[in-house]
């Protein structure tokens, strides 16, 4: 039975403050789950819906099951299609930047799709190290961690701010925007880089635009004003040498 | 005054099967509006709920606008923002392909995000031929439409199936499929190539497969398993030969 402090729990947990403090996020829809137990996360309980139809839970994790009814289960969350299983999970601690390849550091990346679609893309490319700036989507929020694919529990990002690339220059790091008004000269992405990616809507803050020692453009554009910031993180992280 | 017979038109057109018939569609937000009129989108006309503080509309398209408040403009859609301004403008016609350079045959996107994005992507690289093959989602559905940022009226999809794929083979068109078990060789996106992008959860579908003529792989991995589907086709596009 699933206690009513357990039912409290998954609720503040949609709650980016409660999920702070706790240091604990939920987790929906069984590609997720099986996703932060293959990654080693802390897996507090598992609560599955009497419609729920897929893979068993593997026995050797030994993680606590919870069933329920699927009247009280729709009530449990926020989104629309419950699939039948969800998971609450600890946090993971971010690690320390090991300062040598390539840091990504976002500016603002305020849509959750594209937050958790860039730790996904980043990956696979091998991009390990990724900073968090200001203006940042929870990425333990759903749907962050619903386009991460379970990355989020293997590159866990850090906490930074503008002051952490002034550290970061002091460091021997090239800071390098990608901006619509910059270079395609793929030296620029080579050795210690920091690539600041900038919002969806206004780019890079003008904090960091003054830090900025180059800017990276890809080139293209025809009639279309700017690509879609994920995109655009995409392209040049496949260009980014690790 | 905005007429009932309007009313019911674009409650109508937030249908796939109403779009289809009437080859009209809705477009919401400004940005979404002012990109359909400077792409030269015929526009049947724009309603303007009293609390629209944007900016005002061109006098030179004499376009039809229609002013109602903001209680009767949040009956008319199923969005959650209405932002205030929204168009009904004609479904543009797709063109015959050139046959002549890449190609891009899209096997079941069903996510409107992604397939918007896709438009969105190909067009900055200069893409132009874009097949919607079985089991994309409608590309003049809202959130598609949103997700292209106006491409969708610049680089208009033609419908084929897998009969097409056969047609560009004897063409002389090589087909290859974007997947996880091919090569990254280069040369496999130069020339004549039809890029087969497969859907999000199935891949390829099995009536393609068998038509492959080569299998491009995105170079990566790790733990990831995939990539979204519409940063892979980026990346691919990035690397095409227009």
């Amino acid at each position: 039975m699933l206690s009513d402090a357990k039912k409290t729990l998954i609720r503040k947990l949609q709650n980016k403050k409660h999920r702070t403090e706790m240091q604990k996020c939920i987790i929906e829809g069984e590609k997720g789950v099986f996703e932060a137990i293959r990654s080693g996360a802390q897996v507090a309980f598992i609560v599955l819906a009497d419609s729920y139809r897929g893979a068993p839970i593997p026995a050797e994790h030994e993680i606590e099951i919870f069933d329920i009814f699927d009247d009280e289960a729709k009530k449990l969350t926020s989104t629309v299609t419950f699939s039948g299983i969800l998971a609450v999970v600890a946090i993971p601690q971010a690690k320390e930047l090991v300062r040598k390849g390539p840091i990504v550091y976002l500016d603002g990346i305020a849509d959750p799709g594209n937050l958790g679609t860039i730790f996904r893309t980043a990956e696979w490319f091998g991009i390990t190290q990724i900073v968090l700036g200001p203006g940042c989507s929870d990425p333990y929020n759903e749907k962050a961690l619903r386009a991460s694919m379970g990355s989020l529990f293997r590159i866990v990002p850090r906490v930074g701010d503008p002051a952490l690339i002034e550290i970061l220059k002091q460091d021997g790091y090239t800071i390098t925007g990608l901006d619509m008004q910059g270079s395609d000269d793929a030296s620029l992405l080579e050795g210690n880089v920091v690539l600041v990616v900038g919002s969806e809507s206004h780019g890079i803050s003008p904090e960091l635009e003054t830090a900025l020692d180059n800017r990276y453009t890809i080139a293209g554009g025809n009639e279309t004003e700017s690509l879609n910031a994920a995109i655009a993180a995409a392209i040049v992280f496949s260009r980014l040498t690790v």
